[in-house]
């Protein structure tokens, strides 16, 4: 397939993905993980579905300080200089502003387009032709973002309503303005959505012209604007660590979402394209179970790339997730405690069931109290 | 206090104890085992009760060759005779009757009594007073048994019907004949059996003098007396091993309630006296929790003695029990699962909860079905 010659991928890795916890810690985030046990982790299948929109070449990571030597060793395609090291973490649109800052400094005004490291699109094709339908209402000057056709009544996603058609030069009729970006709906708000078709999952993908992009930021985040373009301005100079010592911690901590996506959508400025692949950000482990294929038994095995599978059984557990990655040669028995999730590592054990997994992250909270930080 | 002058323990070792997996196994039975966690295994906690009554000269175990040596361990008290090794096992009766025959070559005819090795009882004062009230019985011909009084309608267990009291110079009136023995009820019985107050729980424990005994045996199943009898006569011999070998395959397997006690009351000849102490044949992990104390936050950890409490995290799971003897260092967090059991060893993990605690045995046996006999 032909490349899009214009655009850039940003891939901000950031996030520890807690509800993820054990196999994901603060030292070993989600991204850096092979959750789907397919030898490739969340970052190189990131990586790997950009590279046929973009080459190697037109790929920037943004990654916290110490996971930038892991990310440049799980991504020997990418040179130093496109692997961009935060001090500290500051949320999505510090990230994804100073790669599109540093991008417009090193190539002019490009087409940028964000998408996270830490999520699942097992249908390439579908993604590819969406993110193609974005670029071409982006290069007319909207912010355009994929929203992805609910398969389900979600409450867990964010959504996007699509509004009036765009122009055909624009994109249209594919691509429609967005009307409203709305936070994670209760479950019936999420069934009315899933019934009306004109909402999808806000998958937090955007495509952007940098001068449209950052034209925003400067009008709605000035401060920040001017601080990103300070840094991007020092980034390839002998300055660059004093500059980024001294500014990056003074930098608005805030979502791309809040930013600008939804004060953006409020003047007509973003426009939507369907997404009708499939779709899925990994938040807990009962979506990973959703992801992973059941055996015979109806379990399913996280295990890592080239994990031996151990003994497992389990009676009277349908569609158990049994996850034994680094406890290789410990037999899981699982009896009577359907959709279990059990997860063992090293040093910790998970035990927790499908309808209990956004609650993980509590038991992380509770250790973390304890000072347990080897933990988490 | 005095103990009883007559009267010789005897402590059948044997049962893999299924239903605990991870933990028992094979190799490792549950009377080998500290389930409480109180410095104690079972073997010992047994001995440990029956010192008072008849200290440690007039104790014998009965166990299979291939424990003999840890119950030689365990039990320093115990001289290398008083610990009685089965080639392989043959139901209670043969083990039960060996012991019998046995004492009876060495001492003339005496009282014997036995009690299962891996039985918990916390209040020993109830247990050596029913004790006493049961030598009396069996003093005057009885065979007794001690009846525990039901503290709940409990379905694992069999039961003992009472009948008109004894004779005072027979124990009576606290001793009762034992009108009949059933099997362990449905759900609707054992509440009926609560409500009655004339029927206790089968604890496997009798009192008998040698001769009333073997007498009984020799009447109601004639080979294995004769071949019990053979083999105790050889016993101090050159000639035990040729003996054990040649006469001990051939034993009928049956257990003493089938061989004995249910016949033996048939015809009246069963006594039974009150137990109201608390007792329990710790036959599952539901069970182990019920003895183990409630932490802060309702959990119960089964560690084995001096085992360092691991970190611990219980969300939602109230009544959750945590063992992880052998798996120090590992943390185990479990969200939203009551009555949780989680067990892990250094080569299993079990994850189930307390009303399903009695299938634990169908993993085992798929274990053994795909010939992972190393975990069983």
């Amino acid at each position: 397939m032909t490349p899009i010659e214009d655009l850039y991928a940003i891939v901000p890795a950031g996030g520890a993905g807690t509800r993820l916890w054990p196999l994901s810690r603060r030292s070993r985030p989600k991204f850096l993980l092979d959750l789907l046990g397919s030898g490739r982790t969340l970052l190189q299948g990131t990586l790997d579905r950009l590279l046929p929109l973009t080459g190697a070449e037109r790929v920037v990571v943004v990654t916290g300080a110490v996971h930038a030597g892991a990310v440049v060793d799980q991504l020997p395609e990418l040179g130093a200089d496109q692997v961009l090291a935060e001090p500290s973490p500051r949320d999505s649109m510090a990230a994804i502003g100073l790669a599109a800052a540093i991008l417009r400094e090193r190539h002019g005004d490009v087409l940028v387009a964000s998408f996270a490291a830490d999520h699942v699109v097992p249908e390439v094709e579908g993604f590819h032709a969406a993110v193609r339908h974005a670029a071409v209402a982006a290069r007319a000057g909207y912010v355009a973002t994929i929203g992805i056709t609910p398969t389900a009544p979600s409450t867990a996603f964010g959504y996007v309503h699509a509004g009036a058609p765009l122009a055909p030069e624009e994109g249209g009729p594919v691509a429609r303005v967005v009307a409203q970006f709305v936070e994670k709906p209760d479950a019936e708000t999420a069934a009315e959505y899933l019934a009306r078709g004109d909402v999808a999952w806000n998958a937090g993908m955007f495509v952007a012209r940098t001068d449209v992009l950052l034209g925003h930021l400067e009008r709605l985040q000035p401060p920040l604007a001017a601080g990103l373009a300070e840094i991007a301005r020092a980034w390839e100079t002998p300055s660059r660590q004093e500059v980024l010592e001294r500014v990056w911690p003074t930098l608005t901590r805030i979502a791309i979402d809040h930013a600008i996506a939804e004060p953006v959508a409020a003047t007509g400025g973003v426009a939507v394209v369907p997404g009708s692949f499939t779709w899925d950000d990994v938040g807990d482990w009962a979506s990973l179970a959703e992801l992973l294929p059941a055996g015979d038994d109806g379990t399913r095995l996280a295990l890592g790339a080239g994990t031996e599978a151990p003994a497992v059984v389990t009676v009277d557990s349908p569609g158990a997730l049994v996850s034994t990655a680094g406890g290789v040669g410990v037999a899981v028995a699982v009896v009577g405690v359907p959709d279990a999730v059990v997860v063992l590592t090293p040093d910790a054990l998970l035990v927790t069931d499908a309808a209990h997994a956004q609650q993980v992250k509590a038991a992380v909270d509770v250790l973390k109290a304890r000072g347990r930080d080897d933990l988490t």
